[in-house]
């Protein structure tokens, strides 16, 4: 039986759940893979943490050298976090020759050119299915499920931090403080919860999804990016009325225009099948020129989930004889002849503040004309004051007729714009 | 550049669509996976779909043994259909060292170990991704993307005609006669559709999918099957009023009193991911031991998503070194240690029709307490004539419970069972 030994450096919440997966289903793996895979060392300097996870003392490595070196590990699982440090250890690794197995986005968004080129030069493979979408195994769907396809579309809820708060406002009606309260409290935000709440988590990610989808380089530099600290709980009401939910929305298309990619708060119809991806749950929806529509679903972070990942990638690599890498050139910079949307297009919800007189509403319309852009729907309601507000979905215009438009009517002495929003249709 | 030549067998609604894919990509595949692949020949009797997919004389071949013994050829894609002459075809093939790509689900579910065995023996691929749920990577993600999970179960809307049948009946409150007329005006349904409609199609799938899943020969002939003909529009619209919808749901479970297989209706919640799958539209849900809850979504049939499978097959197998098989012991029977469920746990949908006097719910009530089955939700009209109609939904007890239930009642002069139904909890 093929007997592979596993280094993991880092034993947080995805290294210990990937340590208890290893140590627990031992057995289970000679059984369905012929498979043995033992854990021969780990990096962690927390003494507790060790205890509490029950490793022995003997494999409790003070040095990522002692991990590298060892002659009986074949996988470094890489699960320590931060960018330079990781990138350290994983070129060291990939230099020794060793497969190396991430949960890294960061790492990976910022570092594959590097990465992938010295895993080439030393035969040692590179695997970061945990890296986007926890155990959702979008990365090999990509790679392995869907080559037959040119994919155009790419849409994906893959922030759980964030869908957990827009779904609580969407659900209970409460206030984004109040939602990221209850994140934190579960567990579900960090304290500092940037990285989640402003898009550079789901930045990383679509950084990598869209690459693998488009087969070139998608630099983290031309992911647009938005986050939700601005939604409010009315615009979540408003939209609701209308039968959108809003999500936090990582986008990929590619046209003649070229590609574009964008991480913003975007209303999604009821009846998507990404509506309904509530509290914690991920998923990737893709389109492909074969296969149609397709969609994958399930938890896109958390111990076990992300560990799973990490887990089948270990497995994917020992029992697949060659190292695959992305089939793209592997340069920094995306290819010449790729071209990278100035502009996007999409339809909006706005929601104006305006004077309650006849005529406004003919105003407001003629301003968007100019523009080219046309409404689809629209709610009015009394606001008092002698204002009403108006609540209003447009059909697809580019980005910036839509922004200068609502510089256009805030410029007026009628019309106030209160918020702007994306929707995918 | 890796050359491929490909031989299509069949150029039916699958193997044409395999064809233009092929045809048209070329270059496509040369830029995204370095492999030049090409259609070396084709085995297509009929001169007007040769002529109608534009296919050259050159490559038409009238002997399998032409295709077979072609030096150009390496893989060789199955889309003849039916099954004995399909058999032969395929281990001809494999007897010759090529790679087998098939969509062919009766194949797989009933010589699968022959066809494995065979492939092992002369080192040849056996792919069979397009077998089950069209373009959507399930048989992909079994093997490759959640292989560090102990999956427990496995539910799925695998067969798109019924599930469309399913939907209209739902959607627009027709019987199920108008839904499969217009299903076969549609092209969805054969003239014949019991292939469909009876549950054999989700049957091959479900014996595949849940041998991969659960890791041991899961035989069709363990399969439980119920089609969707005897479904009454009545049924579909109370359990609508409840909250649920009805689907044709295969179901692949694991647990102390061994593996449960089965095809029949049965009602879903309508927050359940699987609620909301509609028309040709199909889905795996799985429940994974690590990873948690899992959904693939996507187009279950259509030539060109069955088609994307199968290229799919084509370039995995050309950009992988080693051919994988599953890792049961390659027998026909299922290994000696699994046990089968002899019966099955469910909740239940029951439509009563039940004289209009005092006491009588009482009564029923306490036939079901007899079998240990109580009741979660019940509705009760008028019928008129001295009758009302009573549904209700249980907990979850044994079929056989349930039947005996259903009997008792039936043998009373106060009430008649008119629908049992399942309902996925």
């Amino acid at each position: 039986m093929k007997k592979i030994g596993v280094a993991i450096l880092g034993l947080g919440v995805v290294g210990g759940g990937t340590y208890r997966i290893l140590e627990n289903r031992r057995e289970f793996f000679k059984r369905t893979q012929g498979l043995d895979i033992t854990v021969e060392s780990v990096l962690e300097p927390n003494a507790a943490r060790l205890a509490e996870l029950g490793v022995p003392a003997e494999k409790a490595v003070s040095n990522i050298a002692e991990a590298v070196c060892d002659p009986d590990v074949s996988v470094i699982v890489e699960c320590i976090g931060g960018v330079e440090a990781a990138r350290d250890y994983v070129l060291g690794a990939l230099h020794a020759g060793k497969t190396v197995v991430t949960s890294n986005k960061e790492l990976i968004a910022k570092y594959w050119s590097e990465l992938e080129r010295t895993a080439k030069a030393h035969n040692a493979g590179l695997y970061f299915e945990a890296s986007c979408v926890g155990g959702v195994p979008i990365v090999r769907t990509l790679l392995d499920g869907v080559q037959a396809n040119e994919i155009d579309c790419l849409m994906g809820i893959i922030n759980g931090t964030t869908n957990y708060i827009l779904t609580e406002m969407t659900e209970k009606g409460v206030s984004y403080e109040v939602a990221l309260e209850a994140a934190k409290s579960l567990g579900y935000a960090e304290s500092d919860p940037s990285a989640d709440v402003d898009g550079y988590d789901a930045a990383y990610k679509l950084s990598i999804l869209a690459s693998l989808a488009f087969h070139t380089k998608v630099p983290l530099s031309k992911v647009f990016r938005e986050g939700i600290g601005s939604v409010s709980e009315e615009d979540i009401a408003d939209g609701k009325a209308l039968g959108y939910r809003l999500k936090l929305l990582a986008v990929g298309k590619r046209s003649a225009e070229g590609i574009e990619v964008r991480v913003h708060p975007a209303f999604v119809r009821g009846d998507h099948p990404l509506a309904s991806v509530d509290g914690c749950f991920n998923a990737v929806f893709l389109t492909g020129d074969a296969v149609g529509d397709v969609m994958l679903y399930g938890r896109g972070a958390g111990s076990l989930p992300t560990a799973s990942a990490i887990v089948s990638d270990i497995v994917y690599a020992a029992t697949h004889g060659e190292h695959r890498y992305s089939t793209f050139r592997n340069t920094a910079a995306p290819e010449k002849d790729v071209k990278f949307a100035a502009d996007f297009k999409s339809a909006y919800y706005l929601r104006l503040t305006v004077c309650d007189e006849p005529g406004v509403l003919a105003k407001i319309a003629s301003v968007l004309g100019k523009y080219n852009i046309s409404i689809i729907e629209l709610i009015q309601r009394q606001a008092g004051e002698g204002k009403c507000t108006l609540v209003l979905i447009t059909h697809e215009t580019h980005e910036r007729s839509a922004l200068n438009a609502v510089a256009k009517l805030n410029a007026t002495d009628y019309a106030k714009v209160e918020s702007l929003l994306r929707v995918a249709l």
